[in-house]
């Protein structure tokens, strides 16, 4: 075990942690304030459920011994982690104990569902959304994760012992920290969704604005934040492929924040804060699985390009006439196709991956596995999240009434309102009175009348 | 000393100095808007008074060379912490400069401060909260923390050459990180001072919804994301101790969740996003103490109980009739002697502190000790917490006029207003004004009247 | 390589990044609420070009060969930072890869830009502000940085083989973690872009309350928070230099926030929030240089003595007649003149930089290197500030129109508003609607009259 390792991947765990409630501002300052409760608990509770199942079944799915086909590991094989908790069991190839890979990995299970949420903004019963995140999680994201993220283990010789999961071991494609596994995985799941649920009352036509940017930044930058414990953190050791994947997380999300802006102000004459704040995501979405694979003029130019493209394709959903509230599919799934495949194109030697991709004398080699790994966890994650939404939807009920969803969602499923500002009520007539005084004093007063 | 464990220290010490500016946030949103820069200002002065403190003569009371039956350290044996910068000092047998122990060791001095607030939301004048926060350190933090957290110091030969408090070396129960010291501790203290300063004006008739939902959101977040650094940073090392207990406090507070949001669907039909995040609270409570001594499994059941006990707890004070105004008592009183005595249960010497609870064929050895040791800290907090806080009360005062608390505390002692969405002013009448603009206008157009 | 090390800075380097956001809080919370995003919006804007640059050309400017006098790094040695990817590559005589400390750096350039942008909010242009931003770093910032940061290298005879920047290998002024590259280089910047703006309308007769303070001691804690990563950070390992350093920042923060509120009480007769806020800041700044070089003891001195003298020096404005809006130069260059000068009264050779200041029998030679060091930093960046904000200012034009100003800034320049909580509408007339729904309600219904 190596102590500086382990404190690297225990800060990043939770550093991924932290996404997750920086998800829930993110999504939560977008929608209106009638929702914000509602699109917040979305992610809570994706958090409470996924945590629990994950150590219970999920890590063996994802990590245990493999069933076959590199399609799914034994799903009861450390289930309560047991067999994980002593001193002497590591996570090997990296030198950090189990339970510290366990945590690590748990946080991307959580954050992977969460994600989802912003597709179905507004108008999702709450507990129909902790049952398909529970289905989703166990259908869908174990045995993807397990594709993915599960190397072969192999014993010193070199030979196979343990093996993993087709993605990583057999098609060989590149995703370092989860463009396929984490966000064309949720984003095609919140296409799916998106269809199932159908649109909102009044899309497109009703304005449907931000309720407060200030939280949208503040989503942005906790994630930004914990996004280096995502990438950085995938290194799962403090060493030099830790250090590359940092700086191109930087640097990419940087890049991607000017191509969205500059997209903006080339199409609608302003850059906007939703914009500057939707970028930084796309460019991070993008360089996830590419960080270890490129240099960091090929992570500006995959944020740049990634940039562009997301701010062009969240208006698909206009055109295509589905309702991705929060443009889940404009941005983690577009972002996530860009990042991945882009590989193909700018994977450098000179970078700790160590493979050269079209641009770089490669050859198309590692552009089709790309391509293929991509798509095939679109095409799962899509048909299997269809199945599973119509499930809850003609089980249980998946979406609010009309009424709720006119109304207040929050008030029809949680029984709360996001704020209550008009309790200054004493400063009345004071003439000094701010705006949360001067609305209930207003208001007050018209019911006198 | 090792880089590794010093590196997981020093970044566990910002973990829990980020949970007082989160506690200001999870505390300011629960209040209502008149009252939340006085909240936050209890934490923050906290922050300033028990850091300054420490570093005088705070970490001597705890840690210094106990006077006599492990009730105290001497008070200036590091006046300043001189003696502790030098390179070569260690926090044996933890392998991390003495500072980097000190820090880590500062924030939980002054959290638990920071924690009694919330009782006496809304009426307490700021000067003497600091008054009572520089006395209730001195009196009862920095000697309880000596209790439970000053472990003997031994020389190779396992002889106790710098003995210890008397909880942690000879009553020898278990609390990894600070259920006793920290949660009944601060519970014990806000229940007292509830019962010193007296019901809130209007208290219970009067609905005193949270005005800001999202930020109780933003302060649970943050909670359990420095958390993280107080639990598992306890391990003093990046080892396989802060592993087990990072999962654990991971999947407790999952599990508490769950925990409170079906007692709440069942009790009220809906869970609520405030439960949502009391809950996560309460499990982070109820692990604390845990987190070493149990397995995973170990750690649902703590997580689950609590949060179902402590949804219920909450309502006690309804019935018992004292205004803990933010449920200092029902979450971190009835949530760490929770957490602290089902140690005596579910212990597992699976787990790094290698004890077995009566539920794993340990006996009741280990449940008295966490009786003993949960109950002693609660009546010494109790106890003394009244008599600073009458001794406050007679002295300088301690609660705002009647006037102050129900127009603004926080215009009557911060001369301040927390919100001024109003200066919106310029959009008045363009028919497309948004609610701050809309208030303003109103406002002003009635006054015109 | 040390892994504890290069774990220790990878953190690091993500905590400095989180302050950046943390700095558009703390701004955006004391602006109107009409001019909050495109506040916001100038922190995210130094974040994408400076970040880009960085990488470009920043990183060889500030610590590529030394092109003579200590004045310069070659600016195009590490293009694209080719030639640091390599795992081999370390950044010696530092234990970590090349790539973390590029990262770690990268963050002191972006916030060191965003820093300035408090002293002309609400009146500046974006797209100008980019542009000043990217001429600002590539002239100021990068060189100042190679004087201040970029130390000799040396072989094992001890001979220099790399020379570096004049102030720290010349003159020898002490500076830890930035007080004069940081935040006198960015406070002086200020000043001159206050001056090149102009105040704003209304200044300062109209009030310009923050308009969110909740907002503001948000800022203030994820800036205090990452401080931890900027100060400790810089000691570019996980040792015991990082643990003076970090519990220096802590308690000099603390008593500088004593200091601010003790003013505040003295002369207004209230401590305020934004005072508390303030104070968090100021101690920070000040303790910034000095951390590694005073005791903790000494960092109280710094942290009162500095609290003190900002709370004075935030009202100089209004005397002097220049619209610093969110007192950059009275926090920022008095904060940093404070922490760098007071080194030479209270530097002690227990401290790390084993230097004795004035105070500790050391005389006066280190006073005078500090007040050489901070003046030509001071003198270097107000000048060149000057020039390029007049160079942007008669080029593109640096100012918004008085019309946009006055309405609101955020529409103007990013067509977006903050605050949209307006949206609750169908709760109308339902007798239990909050302000939200009242405000649009009463507007609404004003409308229709």
């Amino acid at each position: 075990m190596d102590t500086g390792d382990t404190a690297w991947v225990l800060i990043s765990a939770a550093l991924v942690l932290l996404m997750t409630p920086g998800l829930a501002f993110f999504y939560g300052g977008m929608v209106r304030s009638k929702s914000v409760l509602n699109m917040m608990m979305m992610s809570l509770g994706a958090m409470a459920v996924v945590g629990v199942l994950w150590v219970l079944f999920g890590y063996s799915t994802a990590f245990g011994a493999d069933v076959g086909a590199g399609l799914l590991g034994k799903p009861f094989e450390f289930f309560g982690l047991s067999g994980l908790l002593a001193p002497e069991s590591l996570a090997l190839p990296a030198k950090i104990p189990s339970t510290v890979f366990v945590a690590f990995q748990a946080m991307f299970a959580i954050i992977t569902v969460a994600l989802i949420s912003g597709a179905i903004a507004d108008r999702a019963r709450f507990g129909p959304w902790l049952l398909f995140a529970g289905l989703w999680a166990t259908v869908v994201y174990f045995p993807v994760a397990h594709w993915v993220f599960d190397f072969d283990g192999k014993d010193e010789a070199g030979n196979v012992v343990d093996p993993g999961g087709w993605i990583a071991n057999k098609l060989l494609a590149i995703d370092f920290a989860g463009g396929t596994a984490v966000h064309i995985n949720a984003g095609a799941a919140g296409l799916a969704l998106a269809l199932v649920l159908g649109k909102r009352v009044g899309w497109p036509k009703e304005p449907m604005k931000p309720h407060s940017l200030p939280l949208v930044v503040l989503g942005a930058g906790l994630l930004w934040f914990g996004w280096f414990g995502f990438n950085a953190g995938s290194a799962l050791g403090a060493n030099a492929t830790a250090g590359v994947t940092f700086i191109n997380t930087l640097v990419a999300t940087c890049a991607a924040m000017l191509g969205w802006m500059l997209t903006e102000r080339i199409r609608d004459g302003k850059a906007t804060t939703l914009g500057a704040a939707s970028g930084v995501i796309a460019g991070l979405v993008a360089i996830t699985p590419a960080c270890s694979s490129v240099t960091p003029i090929g992570a500006i130019a995959i944020g740049a390009i990634t940039g562009v493209l997301c701010a062009l394709a969240v208006s698909l959903k206009y055109r295509l006439g589905f309702d991705d509230s929060l443009d889940v599919v404009g941005v983690h799934l577009v972002g996530g196709l860009s990042g991945t495949i882009l590989i193909g194109l700018f994977a450098s030697d000179a970078a700790p991956a160590k493979i050269n991709g079209l641009f770089y004398g490669g050859g198309v080699d590692q552009l089709w596995r790309q391509a293929v790994g991509a798509f095939a966890v679109l095409a799962y994650s899509f048909v299997l999240s269809l199945l599973l939404g119509y499930l809850v939807k003609f089980t249980v009920g998946f979406r609010a009434s009309e009424e709720a969803e006119v109304a207040s969602i929050d008030e029809a499923e949680h029984a709360e309102r996001a704020y209550e500002y008009g309790s200054l009520t004493s400063a009345r007539g004071t003439g000094k009175a701010s705006v949360a005084a001067g609305a209930t004093a207003v208001l007050e007063g018209s019911n006198k009348k």
